[in-house]
């Protein structure tokens, strides 16, 4: 057995995991500035998403009840095992709460022992965000500056301002059924170097984008676009249609669209194209990235990323995230891991604790 | 929409989830006692078993590597979801790390909000005796006051105090490969009231028990127990066989004895009848609980508890947590949920936080 010391005056560092509030994550990403943090993300997600065979996959853990859903989204590589929490809850915005909140934890493979907590909410805002811009950079029309934003909730300025950072986007058309959350997203935006029109009817809004994101909120079959209004040679941003039961897109834009996903298994359960047959085909973006399948072919071709979130996205947020602590005060170390002197003396480190 | 107020000073009470540090945790347990905390939480996982059939039931998610496994149980009822997040590195114990470190979290089904954020290295530490306790008050033959603890680690001590303050346990019989395990045992109980003895061989520690416990923590199909040491009349509590490739009994045991299980599809895979064909025969303790099954039948009956821990041992835990932070100040507000004051407008509050 190796010489421990008889009795250390404090919890080795080991006990302590880093934790990210969400104060502290707010700091940080101004202090990196939110453009610039959404760049150097989609920079992590990319090289994470063309090592796609180096990590363990799963279809997130989902528990659903009357009101919502709460997910445990898992996955590992050799070294890092990364999980994510989250809940989706429509009706909480009726009651002053948020729809989604997250939360998610980093760990050491070989140990087992979490290295980083974090709050997720802000955090998957932000990959969200980023994971879409960086498939339109791959998949959207060559000299795309114009994009439709439909829907206008919390996920649209982070959507904004990743298109403008990663995909060159300079105009922004703007359509909610409910005009105050438009009138919001116009004030969030303001001054920050994009134009942005406000339009009332989706229709409107698409005319002449060669982007059309939709990122709405209720959960059911709806049909925020209809065939008739995808012209030719567009890429379709699909990220509202992210659990059973609730789609965004008329099933016919599929049909005449190439469909690009994260992880099919999950996204036939999830996205838009549960409308679809289970051999309907579909191609991974870790396949457009490593060019083990084509992307974008002609001008006139569709593209539809049907978005829905993966815990890969989010282990790559975490993996960034810790690599930006380093050297910084943005986090609090919390007394999480029990660790006694001798490990298989736990018993002993709560018996002296009470004569402390 | 509601009226919201336009700018609250700090956010609401929703915004941070009370934390049980590993600190706090020892507190706690000293406040209460730590017999007391295990009777009245054994209430608490009676209770829950009791309405086993009112819980969503999953096997745990688990991430196996070369050192070890990382897992997440959740389980829910109508009205909580709770998970814990537990790793299982033997190899840990080699670089004076934990071979088990473990937190939870339990959430508010109807919003997905957490409600409780806790260490658990110690709470599955007092849960796995507690659950322990309570089956072997069931199964254990009547008036049994002596108990053979075999494998000496890190869950000896609180074995032997739940199987005191549940069962009546007057007397311990201790055996450990390495004779520090048993010193360092046997010096934590002195003063407990309770009667040790050290053992040199099982043999020698099983003379004259009514209950055997067997909590050794090598990864390996072992032989803790054989055959021929195992007398009629006797409850064995076999908690260490509890992951693929790792068990502490003779098969031939297991064929004379009546089995009880946690969750049959989880302990097929994890616990000591993972040496047996799927279709050998076990109870679930629920059952006895609620009258479904018989428990113990007859004075010469070997009875034996299986377990291996279940995702509801887990909830009934942080739900007694909770029920006893009210009131206290054993926990401190994580800053851990995203609340702005009007949930559409998450970029707004980002935004927001950098002008203040």
């Amino acid at each position: 057995m190796p010489q421990l010391p008889r009795k250390p005056p404090q919890p080795s560092h080991l006990a302590y995991v880093p934790f990210v509030s969400v104060h502290n994550m707010m700091k940080l990403v101004h202090h990196i500035g939110i453009e610039q943090f959404m760049v150097e993300l989609a920079g992590y997600l990319e090289a994470d998403f063309k090592r796609w065979e180096s990590f363990d996959k799963t279809p997130r853990l989902a528990a659903h009840s009357p009101h919502g859903v709460i997910e445990l989204m898992p996955t590992s590589d050799a070294a890092l095992y990364g999980f994510k929490y989250v809940n989706g809850h429509p009706v909480n915005m009726k009651k002053g709460l948020q729809t989604v909140t997250a939360f998610g934890l980093l760990a050491d493979v070989d140990s087992g022992y979490p290295v980083l907590l974090s709050e997720m909410t802000i955090l998957t805002a932000l990959r969200t965000a980023a994971t879409s811009a960086m498939v339109a950079r791959l998949l959207a029309p060559k000299g795309a500056r114009t994009m439709a934003l439909i829907g206008n909730g919390a996920q649209s300025e982070f959507q904004a301002l990743a298109m403008k950072a990663i995909c060159g986007v300079t105009h922004l058309r703007l359509f909610d059924i409910d005009p105050a959350a438009t009138e919001k997203c116009m004030r969030n935006l303001r001054g920050l170097k994009v134009d942005v029109e406000a339009c009332s009817s989706p229709e409107e809004a698409i005319e002449g984008a060669q982007i059309i994101t939709t990122c709405t909120a209720d959960k059911q079959y709806a049909t925020i676009l209809s065939d008739n209004m995808v012209g030719a040679g567009v890429h379709i941003n699909a990220i509202g249609g992210d659990c059973p039961g609730k789609t965004e897109l008329q099933r016919a834009i599929l049909k005449r669209a190439d469909v690009f996903v994260e992880y099919t298994p999950q996204t036939r359960i999830e996205g838009e194209i549960q409308q679809m047959p289970a051999d309907f085909p579909v191609t991974e973006i870790w396949q457009v990235l490593t060019g083990a399948a084509p992307g974008r072919r002609t001008a006139r071709q569709i593209t539809l990323f049907d978005g829905v979130g993966f815990a890969i996205e989010d282990f790559s947020a975490l993996r960034y995230l810790r690599d930006l602590l380093a050297g910084t005060d943005f986090y609090q170390p919390l007394d999480m891991i029990a660790d006694p002197y001798d490990p298989r003396d736990l018993f002993g480190m709560v018996a002296r604790a009470v004569r402390a």
